[in-house]
C-alpha cells in the first residue's frame, strides 16, 4: 500500500540548521553519535547511511547509492538553501511541531521550517529550558509560582511541552505530585550549586504537573539518544507511578522514540488512557530494518494511541528519511496484514490515516 | 503445517462469564486496558480487535471483518450461553488448567468450563487467595502451619498452584527459603496494617516453597498484565536467585506470559532444568504479530520446556483467540523451518505434539 | 549472497576438548544447560540440536537430520580426533583469537586449535585468572604493582584481554579508575575471606584499566552464558559510566555475545566510539532464529564495529555451527538489503568483508 501521499503530523521534530556543512560536521549530524570513530570507519557504513544514499541521492539528481563523497560534493554544489528546500519538499509533512528547547547554534524556527513545505508550524515548550531561564531570575522561594506564570504566558501560543528528564535524572519519576515547598527546596539546592540547569526528579516531577494543570499534552524524551542519556535510566516502564497518578487529568503523554524499549511503551499505551508512543529517531536510524521496529510498536500499541514523529534535528535529510522510511514501514505493516487476511484494504487505509495524522489531530487538538 | 486439530493442554486460563455483556463491558474485558479511552478511540483498532473481527465473527455465522457493531449485534442477538458454547468447541482444547484465584465476578468453574468441549478441567490453586483467607483466622503466630496444613488439602485436587507475587511485590524473591519465625514476623507486620493481603518478599518465598513442598508445579505471573501491575519488577530475570534455590526439589515453575521478557524467559528455560515457559495472553493480544512472539521465544528455550496457555479470562473469545493464535503461530514458525531445511516435517510433527500438550503432561503428570 | 567462502576472524573462541565423550557429556556440553533435565527431555530439541543435525550431520558423512543416536554412533566411530578434524576444516576460520582463562580440563591451545584449519591463533588474556595467580603470591599491598607487571608480560605475546566482571560482579562498573590504595583494600578484603577469586567492582574495574593502560582491546563478557551468570546485572547499558570514561583513551571495547541485550549493545556501538559488538555463543544456540539476531544487532551498530566471534568452547561442533549460522545469517540479512534495493550488491560483499574479518583486523592491529 502506497502512502506516499499520507497526510503527515510530525508530532515531535527540531529545527533545521541552514547554513553549509563541511564532511566532519555532516557525519557528526547524522547518527547519534558524536563524531565518526577512527576505530570504528564511516558512519555512512550503517543503516542510516545506506538509507541515506538510497533515498536522499535522488532528492540531488544523483543515482540511488551514490557514494557518500559524491553526495556530499553534489550537496555542497547545490548550497543548504537548495538542499533544505528540496528534502522538506520531499517529505510531504504538512504539520510540524516543533521543539524549540535545544538550541546549539541557530536553527530555523517553527514557521520558517513548515514554510519550506507550504505547511503549517507549532510549538512544543521545553520544560527544563524555560525552568532554567526562570530559576536565573527567580530565586528559589518564587520559582513554582514564576515559573507557572511563565509557562502559561509560553503555552499560550504552543500545543505541548516536552520533558528530558531521562536525560537529567532518568524517568523513575514518582507518583506524587510535588509540594511547591518541596519544589523550592529542590530549587535552592540546585541554586546553591551555581547551576540552573535542572537534574532532579523532584523538579523534573513540577515541570511535568505544571504542564498538565495547562492541559498541555507532555512529551518524553524515551530511550533512545545520544551517549548524554543513560539509557537504563530511559525505560518508560520507569515512569509506571507517574502515569497511574497522571492518567485520572486526562492529558495525553507522548512517549518519544522509545527503542529500544518501544515494546514497553507499547503496553504502557495500551494499559493507560492517556499514553501514545512513537519511533521517531529510530525509524531512520535503523534504515532497513524501521519497517520490523513499526510491527513491533503496533503489538500491543493501540493503533488510535501511536503517533508519526520524526525528531529530526538540523540536517534536512533526517527529515526526509524519518518521513519516507515511516511511510514505507508502516505501508509494509499494513501490506502484510492485508495480504495475510488480518484486516481489509479499507481498515488498512483507515489505520494509515489515524497513525500518520488523526491520532495527532486528535491529542493535541490541533 | 495445519495444527488446527491439534491436541492442546492449555495450562492456565480462567473461569468464564456466563451473563450478557454490554458494549463497555466487552470492551472493557478484550485487552489488559480498564476500558477504552476517549483519547486512543475503540479497542477494536488493535491487533487483538481486528484479530476478534477475523477469526471470531465467522463462528457467530458473519463474515470475517464484520465491523464491531455488527459483531456485537450478533453477539447480543445469541445470547451469551450460545455464543459460549460456539467459542469454547471452536477452541479444540481438550484440557483446562484453571486458576480458580480470580472471581471478580461469578465465573465458571473448571468442570463446568471443560464440559463446553467435552474434555477435561483441573484446578491450579492461587497461593495468596488460600493466604489470605488462612491468615483471616489464624493470626500470625499458627499462620505458617495453619498455611501448609490448607494449601495441602486444597491441592489434594489441584494440579499445581499460582503465585501473582509479581503483582504484589515484584519478582526480585530471595534464594533463601524464609523460616516460620519470619513468616510469622511477616504475617504479623501485615495484620497489623488490617489487612490479609500479601504482598511482601517473604510471604510469597513461603507460599512458593509451601508448593514445592507439595510437590506442585508452581505457575507465576511474569510480565504482561493490567495497569496494576510494575512490569519493570516482572522481569524472570530477577527470580534468578530464587531459581537456583528450588532447581535441586526438581518441581517444574512455570512462567506464564513472559511478554516483552520472553526472550528472558527462554534463557532461563534453557539453563535451569525446571523451568518452563509461555506466551499466554500475550498470543491473542499480540495478533497477526503473535507468530513472530511464538518465533522468539522459541530461540533459547529447550522446545521440551515450551507450553501453551491461553491466559483467557471471561470473555469467550479470548478462548478461541489464544488458541486459534498459538496454532498458527507455532505452525508458521515450524512450516517456516521445514521450508528453510531446518527440521524435517516428522520432527516438525512431533514438537508441535510437545508445545501443544505433551509436555505439559510431563510436567503436571496429568 | 554466498559468504561460505568468507574470509573469518573468530575474535573470541575457547580451546577445543580433544577426548573422546558419551552422550551425557556431549549434551551438557551442547547448551549453556549444565545438563539435560529429565523434566525437559532432550536437549537435541531445541534449535541448536536441530541445527546439529542439519549441519554437522554431513561432515560427519551422514544425512542431514540423522537423528541423535546415528549421530553420536558415527562421532563415536570416527573418534574424537577425527571429528576435530572435520569440523574446523568446515569453518574455513583462517584467524582464532582464543581465551586461555576457562579451563575446566585439557582443551587445545590457540596454535593446535588454529592448526586444525591451517591456520593462526592469537591469545587473548583472561584479566580474572591472572589477577589470581597474582594474588596468590603477592599479597594486597604488592598486587597492584605486581598485577600490572605481570599483565603486561601476559600482554607481549597477546592481542587482548578478557573481563569476567558480568559472571562476579556484575556490568555496573563505575566511571572513575580505581586508585592503588583502594586496590590493595580490595585485595585485602578478599584475602581475608581466603579466596583469591576476584568478585568486586572495584578490583573488576583496576584489572580493565590495566589492560587500557597496555593498549590491548578489552572483551567482556556480556548477556548470556550458564546458570552461573545473572543475565539481569550482564546488560551492557549498565557500563554506561566505565564506557563513558575509557572512551578518549582509544582502545577498543568488545561487547561479547550480547543476547537478549543485543539492540542494547548496537546502541552503544553506535554512540562510544570505541565500543565493538558480536553475537557469539547466541548465533549457534539459536539455530535457525540466528538471521533474526544478526538482523537486531545491525540496527543501531555501524558496519564498522560489528565482529564475528563463536565463542565456541570444548565441542567441535560449535566451531562449525557459529560460523555455518554467522555466515547464513549475515548472507541472508545483506541479500535481503540488496534485494529491497536498501543497498548494492558491492556494498554488501564490502560490509561482509569489514564484519567477516576487516574489523577484527583494524581494532586488534593484527
Amino acid at each position: 500500500m502506497d502512502l506516499s501521499e499520507l497526510d503527515l503530523v510530525d508530532h515531535h521534530c527540531h529545527g533545521l540548521i541552514t547554513r553549509d556543512l563541511d564532511r566532519p560536521e555532516f557525519e557528526s549530524m547524522l547518527t547519534e553519535a558524536a563524531a565518526p570513530s577512527a576505530l570504528g570507519g564511516s558512519l555512512f557504513d550503517s543503516q542510516i547511511g545506506f538509507a541515506l544514499r538510497r533515498f536522499c541521492a535522488p532528492v540531488l539528481d544523483l543515482e540511488p547509492h551514490a557514494d557518500p563523497d559524491a553526495y556530499l560534493a553534489r550537496r555542497a554544489e547545490l548550497g543548504a538553501a537548495e538542499v533544505n528546500r528540496r528534502m522538506l519538499a520531499a517529505t510531504g509533512t504538512q504539520t510540524f511541531l516543533v521543539d524549540t528547547g535545544y538550541l546549539p547554534e541557530p536553527i530555523t524556527t517553527p514557521d520558517e521550517l513548515a514554510a519550506l513545505t507550504g505547511g503549517r508550524g507549532h510549538e512544543v515548550v521545553r520544560l527544563e529550558l524555560v525552568a532554567s531561564q526562570v530559576l536565573e531570575r527567580s530565586g528559589a522561594g518564587a520559582f513554582p509560582e514564576a515559573f507557572r506564570t511563565e509557562l502559561a504566558r509560553r503555552c499560550a501560543t504552543a500545543v505541548g511541552v516536552k520533558s528530558i528528564a531521562a536525560y537529567r535524572a532518568g524517568l523513575a519519576l514518582g507518583g506524587q505530585r510535588p509540594t511547591d515547598l518541596a519544589v523550592t527546596a529542590a530549587a535552592d539546592r540546585l541554586l546553591h550549586t551555581g547551576s540552573t540547569r535542572v537534574a532532579d526528579p523532584v523538579l523534573h516531577e513540577f515541570l511535568v504537573w505544571s504542564g498538565i494543570d495547562l492541559g498541555m499534552p507532555v512529551q518524553f524524551h524515551v530511550g533512545y539518544g545520544d551517549a548524554d542519556t543513560d539509557l537504563h535510566r530511559g525505560d518508560p516502564l520507569l515512569m509506571t507511578d507517574l502515569l497511574r497518578a497522571t492518567e485520572p487529568h486526562g492529558v495525553p503523554i507522548m512517549l518519544l522514540h522509545t527503542y529500544p524499549f518501544h515494546r514497553n511503551a507499547g503496553f504502557l499505551a495500551q494499559v493507560f488512557g492517556h499514553v501514545f508512543a512513537d519511533v521517531g529517531l529510530a525509524t531512520h536510524n535503523l534504515g532497513a530494518r524501521s519497517a520490523a521496529l513499526v510491527a513491533e510498536l503496533l503489538e500491543l500499541a493501540p493503533f488510535g494511541k501511536v503517533l508519526f514523529s520524526s525528531d529530526a534535528f538540523g540536517l534536512a535529510e533526517l527529515y526526509l528519511l524519518g518521513t519516507v522510511l515511516f511511510r514505507r514501514g508502516l505501508g509494509s505493516f499494513l501490506d502484510g496484514g492485508v495480504a495475510d487476511g488480518a484486516w481489509t484494504a479499507a481498515d488498512a487505509q483507515r489505520v494509515a490515516a489515524m497513525i500518520g495524522a488523526d491520532n495527532a489531530r486528535r491529542a493535541y487538538r490541533l
